[in-house]
């Protein structure tokens, strides 16, 4: 089942284009951001987790399939309609948690530091997938528990990226890049973590504490910077 | 009663006359940092109100005087020991907010964008006072109630200076600078209101999203750019 059939061009994808042929027509030379092969999608990621096929057995029941609530921006990816409730290491609770499927080989729940706060604890600043040694908690669905051994963290802010856009940007995977963001209360994140391969699209991703920070909305102008 | 009595120096203050002092002793020169009149602090404002003493009537009673919790580092400016609910403009509520004492003329409630989203509604980016316009709510306190008819607001993020920190930096009234802040998930926040008062102390404000978005703690570095 392809993405592509479930959801129409990304509106930043129709604008690019747009963009490029209005240049084009008017004979004028592209800007830089223009020019790039890719527009630059900014996402905030709310918090959330990545769960196994195990996990979701254990959760909601043998054998459950995760369903599409909505399809992401990333080829394949979408936010699940089932959510579920984290215990953390100091018994607080995060309720509605959303899952992204589809599973994965390891379950890492991305908070942001706001919910580490509610949680009580420090949460320590990770790339995705590099869980060794984090904390744990105790999911819990409507069909039971699976104990999260490790894997709360918050994730390294990223952006994916396509090689293409890795070429235009000059850079390679594990660099580092900057994403200035406009508007009244713009900021400029540092240490954007650069996530390269052939399957990805060109998209930022934040956390909900970044993302308020700088009240990022739809038309908010965004630019990534090496 | 001073400020003075009731609380020893700011810790940066200390380190800053520490570091000058290392420098002159080693006969070396004074990095722009070391150099600067008064010590750069940073602190995160927490969601809080400011409120007039016909408001604290109300709330807490005829002539109820605001008691002191904690001493702000701007000379006489506390955080007071009372705290009251707020309905806002669509019923939702946030409970404990913090008063900030002494009373003021005007009444006004400084929120995150994380609390605007709690409360359903945008917060308009307002410069401190200027609240004209803006949504308002009920504040609800132990002896009554008191209609906010405006203030809800997110305030501008802003730098206190001193005269002399305005002439080291450059800068005047109105004019906006940048917090470079450091760290493993650092940023640079663009758009910091200058407010020189000779009764300020060189102290940036930033919210509870922009603190924990760069996951600001005490030992985090940070510089004030123009």
């Amino acid at each position: 089942m392809s993405n592509a059939l479930q959801s129409p061009p990304h509106r930043a994808v129709v604008e690019h284009l747009v963009r490029q042929t209005v240049y084009s027509r008017l004979g004028k030379s592209l800007p830089r951001s223009a020019a790039s092969p890719n527009p630059l999608v900014v996402n905030v990621s709310a918090r959330h987790c990545h769960v196994t096929q195990d996990a979701v057995d254990a959760l909601f029941g043998k054998g459950h399939q995760l369903q599409v609530h909505k399809w992401l921006y990333q080829e394949g990816q979408f936010a699940a309609k089932e959510t579920l409730t984290l215990v953390g290491p100091r018994s607080r609770v995060i309720s509605n948690l959303r899952i992204l499927g589809p599973c994965r080989s390891l379950n890492q729940v991305e908070l942001a530091y706001t919910d580490g706060i509610a949680l009580g604890f420090d949460l320590p600043l990770r790339s995705s997938g590099d869980i060794k040694g984090t904390l744990g908690g105790m999911l819990m669905g409507p069909a039971g528990f699976f104990e999260l051994e490790q894997g709360i963290i918050r994730a390294l802010r990223h952006v994916h990226m396509h090689p293409a856009d890795a070429e235009y940007f000059g850079v390679k995977p594990g660099d580092m890049m900057k994403l200035k963001i406009g508007g009244e209360c713009g900021l400029i994140l540092e240490k954007i973590l650069c996530r390269v391969d052939p399957a990805f699209k060109l998209e930022v991703h934040i956390d909900t504490d970044e993302g308020n920070a700088c009240n990022l909305q739809p038309d908010t102008p965004c630019e990534l910077l090496k």
